[in-house]
């Protein structure tokens, strides 16, 4: 299989590494198009597991350096797993983390991992934004990418109109509401704004929240915030 | 001045960006030996700032692009401080955040900017570790590295014999207890282990701590865990 640096929008994407690409062999096995193996790859159980989750599947293996020089150049890199893109559809019965133009890929995938990790299984992203199929996403994901539901949204009301009951909770530094101050009503949306800018002042007609820091600090970063909302929407 | 990449252990380490080094100016004045402007630095706010503080205290100013070939070749960066490392001993009244083995710069400095902006002005770092004083440290940090209480130590037996009105509370994914269930006794030292080894079994004799997850996801990742737990220490 010929492959391709990535580039936003393309059909196939990329799992960088052998866990991952495990992750990915083991939860979406029908996505799966190809798994490249560098000629150097040693690792004895990891090697075993691919080539037994491949021959189940009917998984290509290729041994070849050639996609690792393409698509890794900087990385520890000796596995790469290729998948189709894929659409699951948000849950309308569940909670959501939505996150509006956010644009490092590293932020969403921690994010993306922390969500799975607490059961919030449903991701919406307001466009423009960074790349959920981007292979730093996955990577950063830890596999999470492969678990959780995702939707793209041309705007906020867009994503609001298919979503009428959930209650939606921006968070904003100008809020109304202190986190904990009282409980989330279910299903709810977790509301962030852009690394940089954060949310439009358009967002506090919603039931806005802070979480309130000290002024030693500007802000907290991004996964650290929306890791901190979904705990508390998910605490007793 | 004369810089030379920075290596663990030496006098002197660097800020690099605007922003950050006018924490740094702000914060440490007394520890900034220079401050290098790149020859195409045009933000004329923050240049006023710049110029200002370093008059205010009498910092020397060079313009010149060698220093950045040198510290910062890959990043869009028209701004450096050099300064002296600092000690600031650990308050032993307060609770504080004890990193075990930490070997990544950037979770270092996210660990510290979230403590830091819950006003856990304390951190303990159990050596072998990433260093403090990384340029990659600070930078993550968004300068909360300026305003933190640090210390090393040798060995965890080494920091608890120093703090023994400390409640020790290690998090574990085989713990006594789930976060949440009682609150925290203050001064609370909240232990943490290496990103990918943890914390070794001997920790269990604390009164230890797991943050519950679904099984989707391996484990939380250390920043997130981390600023869980400051966030669970000091909300109300």
């Amino acid at each position: 299989m010929k492959v391709k640096r990535y580039k936003r929008g393309d059909a196939v994407s990329y799992s960088l590494g052998g866990e991952l690409t495990i992750e990915l062999l083991r939860r979406l096995p029908d996505n799966v198009k190809c798994i490249f193996l560098h000629p150097d790859f040693r690792d004895g159980a990891a090697r075993d597991m691919i080539y037994s989750l491949c021959s189940q599947n009917g998984i290509e293996i290729e041994v070849s350096e050639k996609p690792f020089n393409i698509l890794s150049q900087k990385e520890n890199c000796f596995v790469i797993g290729a998948f189709s893109r894929f659409e699951r559809k948000l849950d309308p019965e569940g909670s959501h983390v939505v996150l509006v133009n956010p644009s490092n890929a590293g932020n969403m995938g921690t994010i993306i991992r922390t969500a799975l990790g607490f059961g919030v299984n449903n991701l919406a992203v307001i466009t423009p934004a960074v790349d959920f199929f981007d292979p730093k996403t996955v990577r950063a994901s830890m596999g999470a990418s492969f678990g959780i539901n995702f939707e793209e949204f041309p705007s906020f009301d867009d994503y609001a109109a298919r979503f009428p009951n959930h209650s939606c909770y921006p968070f904003m530094l100008n809020a109304k509401h202190r986190i904990g101050e009282s409980p989330f009503v279910t299903p709810a949306s977790l509301i962030f704004g852009n690394e940089a800018t954060g949310l439009p002042d358009s967002f506090s007609r919603y039931e806005s929240i802070v979480i309130p820091h000290t002024n030693a600090i500007d802000s907290l970063n991004l996964p650290i915030a929306a890791s901190i909302a979904i705990y508390e929407l998910c605490r007793k």
